[in-house]
């Protein structure tokens, strides 16, 4: 399997250094050669929509993503208008960030009944295809880990997400690849494949053992179990040779300066993507 | 859909009261009135297998399953000839204590190959299951939660373990449905439809909601998530109507007196289950 040999697709998901704000981390990423960075949504808030536009701009960076829309747990006609109101709104933050995916948590179900939450987020997915058109933004469904199925996301299987695509064909509707989430499925590769020309996003970290945490457990590529190049080597097969962002939740890595977790994110890259 | 009015089909699993020995537990199920019982093999070696298969019998109980067989994550010759020996050991065990049901935990993978450990766990099942059928005793395959791909089990979903159930072509080997594990699993409802007749067990609890722990995190029926009388009234759809074992990792539960925990149990497998 080959090796990649230069950092022209990596990109910092900015939870990585979650104690940066948007300025630091620009200029972390501009500082270590990183050509893309994700956003997340309330660090860009606070340092303002339009001076995070400039400040990317400026530095020459190009946005992979932003983090994140989604979130479709409402039960009452109001919340769930809301919801889709907060939707639009990140969709018009990415056009305006100069990014072309939106990356979606898809909600945990406000109720007991799971399959009526998906059915819930597939119609919200639905209704904001056409707004999101207008931006020439891309929705990205990231299905994500069964163990946040109650807390997060029902959409939990590359294969459930796969399915909605293919119902609702768009070319303004994809998925997000990330390895924490759907390394451990039988049907990956499959699913991967079944992906081919949909593929929006590619994030990679690492699944430690023993697990430390729920939330905040994920690894720095190359210290646990996922076979990161067999994954790379399957979305590239699917034609995926976008960007590819480093997204880590854990605090070790969060307390540690952003610079430094630059620098060994960078090395893990080339050594175990 | 239609509640349980009885508890002829309830079944302790030793582990909810992980605190008591082989006789308390059996005096607790009779005290109780829970016709079954599901034993750990190291909590019958703690009493001696002779001796709790004689008093198991005498206390007029039926034995629902023996936890566990499995656990095949060796990577030398040696260490896999032992742990076929070893389980070899726990299916003798079963007959002896009058199950026929050895529940299999079957391991996480002895490297990052994934489909490697997969295949081996379905090379050592295979291997067993002359002997077992000899014993009369059935392999049940328990696929776990994808959150213990990486330390407990590489076989994560009912379809996994269908597809080898359906390859293998046996009457000594079937499934376990424990609903912690396949709740979240979109496809678990048709893969306990293609389960139909080789279902041998039926596991409940809850997921709760944050969820405490990834171990120690199970709930009592009721206190979570789970479409609990759905997924019963699924297993039964496709021809299920053994005992309903009530296993739960929890140390919270485990330092509750373990009446007072069958008490609560009790009333919950009514109302919930």
């Amino acid at each position: 399997m080959a090796e990649l040999t230069d950092f022209s697709r990596l990109s910092l998901n900015q939870i990585t250094t979650n104690r940066w704000t948007v300025p630091e981390a620009i200029a972390g990423c501009v500082e270590a050669g990183i050509p893309y960075i994700s956003f997340w949504r309330d660090k860009v808030a606070a340092t303002g929509l339009q001076e995070s536009a400039r400040l990317v701009r400026e530095a020459g960076l190009k946005v992979s993503s932003l983090c994140r829309g989604g979130w479709f747990d409402d039960v009452t006609a109001q919340g769930r208008q809301k919801k889709l109101e907060d939707n639009r709104r990140a969709i018009e933050e990415a056009a305006t960030l100069g990014t072309d995916v939106l990356v979606l948590v898809c909600g945990p179900a406000a109720t007991k009944d799971i399959a009526a939450g998906r059915a819930y987020v597939r119609d919200c997915i639905e209704k904001l295809l056409p707004f999101a058109a207008d931006y020439g933004v891309k929705l990205a469904i990231e299905p994500m880990h069964p163990m946040y199925a109650a807390e997060r996301s029902v959409m939990v299987t590359l294969g459930q997400a796969n399915a909605i695509v293919k119902e609702l064909q768009t070319p303004n509707l994809g998925v997000v690849v990330d390895v924490f989430h759907v390394w451990w499925d039988p049907e990956v590769y499959n699913q991967i494949q079944a992906a081919a020309g949909t593929i929006l996003g590619f994030h990679v970290s690492d699944w430690l053992v023993p697990l430390p945490d729920i939330l905040m457990g994920r690894g720095m590529m190359g210290d646990g179990v996922i076979e990161l190049r067999k994954l790379r080597e399957a979305v590239e097969g699917s034609g995926y040779f976008g960007p590819i962002e480093v997204e880590i939740f854990n605090q070790v890595i969060w307390e540690t300066p952003g610079d430094r977790v630059l620098e060994v994110m960078k090395e893990r890259y080339l050594k175990h993507v």
